[in-house]
């Protein structure tokens, strides 16, 4: 290992508490295990993961080992991290359920080849009161309350369930199980990361180095993307959800996103940045953000798609509310365009109309048309738009024989 | 049931949180599980036990059953109530030794044949990781806080360990598990006794009526009785050290002691408190109280002995640390004590030998001396009292036959 692995390692972390400790072990040439966790509170992995899930695949790519824990006991209670109330339980076979597919998900971004899925009842199942009383006896309330998140909760008299204070107890007790080397975790896990390492250390294990990652504001633009905060855009989200959901980021939280997801170099990113100051339209950055991700979770093919039916919902909706409504009739089954844009007097003249047309300024339910001959069928009824502002509700009949 | 049985419950209560209930439970006629308990982390029950227990033989001898619990799992983390510091752990086999014969001790105060004997252990190391997380849940860290002996611990730095929330729970679990009407306990233990009542709601349960009792102050006079603060009177206690540390109570605490385990009138009690404030020495009735204890848990005789020993220890120490020494010598195998009295000048005649024995002021050795004419033995050593302050020790020779 050399020094330009820890770099790499580092590259994009918050904070790493011991990066001595982290180049010894690397330097060892001994395979680490790097361990995260994450609770099954609802069914599907977000994109807040997924941040950490690429700093899992770095590690995996330099031959290391993942274990991916599966939160399916923790999760009843559920981490109390950064939180300004206690969480609802989650009822135990809703966390059966959506455990049972949390590493499936993960294989989006991890080698499944290099990863050890963890499902953490596996050992708290079976701890008892004796063995839970002898881990609480390590902390103290004081420093429990010393967390931001409990200390503002119990500052402005906001209830703290006593079950809260040992969560980070097991997340720790995890890491003694599966003695782990690393554990990755967002910047609001430093307390649990370090719990971890204080009982790794009573066990008398090497204790494990603590990286934090930054941590993707979700949705609504000022928490952090979390499950139970509903801010948060799904792995498994369909292709069509997923690309709207980003293209619904503000052009601010797009940047975010672009420095935390993206496989973009930096200067690729700041080049977008420039075109954007320069005037290019942040919407068109953004879609090529969302095509990047949905590509990702979906493959390339889904992702186009998705952009094609964003773009087309994307037109629809600027199409005023309220519109002329006009019925046309026609001798035959069809009528040609152009035809019926001079018919409807949307354009002067049929040479106008096949010139608009050619300039791509002319659209049928949104989407746009390339041929002024396009056959439009008699009993359709379709919104036509030629250019910016001239919208029409056209209903094509057949003229009744008699 | 009737009101007098209330109210003979009731006195020297400090507090009962639930009278109505306890009236209402009184008055079905049902007989009622009174629960108590009793952490083995010494070898004995003490005294401030018995404050107590003297209330549990009251419900026995009402028809009521008692659940005493021995606290063999609750005693490995140690009741923080009132504590001013995390108590250090008491090693499993201890426990289980001491364990072993609290009933047994409990019973010099108990009706065997009404007494339930429960261990907690039985069903608290059963309790896993999730049923703590669930019990846990229902109290919260601010309520915690709330209690005296948390807050002051808190509010001055002292450490409070997590383990030691959890002991209310437990605790408060106990009473579910044995389906209690009535809990005992000191004032000191007034949140623990409630957590027990919200435990049994939340189990759909008649929640216990929260009974407190006084507080007996240790030895030291200033904190409570307790086995950790080394300030206690064991039940198993050998007579001579019971009683002496009985009559080691200074005059003030005296009272306290008479008013808290005495069986007394408190109509008696307050003619003694009269006779002490007219001139009686305080350490006669103390050694009244001393004997009444002593008798309780090891019988009349061995109490009157341990009295007869206080007495001549204690009058050996009043005897000067130097003291003149003198050898008289005697033609025969013993000399008449009225004959030593004289020869040794501490009466300055034989009459005033005899009349001072008459009027019971001579002493031997401390013991208080009857007959003026006691042979003492040639050969002999010991210390001779008259009055209160002329004291010699004499030895005592046969003129050798030459």
């Amino acid at each position: 290992m050399t020094d330009g692995d820890t770099g790499e390692l580092l590259r994009g972390v918050v904070e790493t508490l011991q990066i001595e400790e982290l180049e010894q072990r690397l330097a060892a040439g001994r395979q680490l295990a790097v361990k995260a966790g994450f609770d099954p509170t609802v069914p599907d992995l977000h994109l807040g993961h997924v941040v950490v899930l690429n700093k899992l695949r770095m590690f995996q790519d330099m031959g290391h080992v993942v274990k991916f824990v599966v939160g399916d006991f923790t999760g009843m209670i559920g981490d109390p991290s950064g939180r300004d109330a206690t969480r609802k339980p989650v009822p135990a076979d809703q966390l059966e359920k959506n455990a049972a597919t949390y590493a499936e998900q993960a294989f989006a971004v991890l080698d499944r080849k290099a990863t050890d899925i963890c499902f953490n009842s596996h050992w708290l199942q079976k701890l008892s009161l004796a063995d839970t009383l002898s881990l609480a006896a390590r902390h103290t309330v004081a420093r429990m309350l010393e967390r931001d998140d409990f200390s503002r909760r119990h500052a402005a008299g906001r209830a703290i369930g006593v079950h809260e204070f040992l969560y980070p107890l097991m997340q720790g007790y995890d890491s003694v199980v599966l003695s782990c080397d690393v554990e990755l975790g967002g910047t609001d896990q430093k307390f649990n990361l370090l719990v971890g390492r204080h009982l790794q250390k009573a066990s008398q294990q090497a204790p494990q180095v603590v990286m934090m990652l930054p941590l993707l504001v979700g949705l609504d633009g000022e928490r952090k993307m979390s499950k139970s905060l509903d801010n948060y855009i799904g792995v498994t989200e369909e292709p069509a959800s997923m690309f709207g959901k980003l293209m619904s980021l503000s052009d601010d939280l797009m940047w975010h996103y672009f420095d935390l997801l993206s496989t973009r170099s930096s200067s690729g990113i700041e080049q977008l940045k420039t075109a954007v100051a320069d005037g290019r339209n942040p919407r068109d950055v953004k879609m090529s953000l969302a095509h990047e991700i949905v590509a990702r979770f979906h493959g390339a093919a889904p992702a186009q798609q998705a952009e094609d039916q964003f773009i087309a919902l994307f037109r629809r909706k600027e199409m005023p509310d309220e519109m002329e409504t006009r019925e046309l009739v026609t001798e035959d089954d069809s009528l040609p365009l152009f035809r019926l844009l001079k018919l409807s007097s949307l354009t002067p003249s049929t040479s106008e109309a096949n010139r608009m047309v050619r300039q791509g300024a002319v659209r049928i339910d949104g989407e746009k048309i390339e041929d002024a001959a396009l056959a439009i069928a008699a009993g359709s009824e379709h919104v036509y738009q030629v250019g910016k502002r001239r919208f029409m509700r056209v209903k094509l009949s057949a003229r009744k024989p008699g």
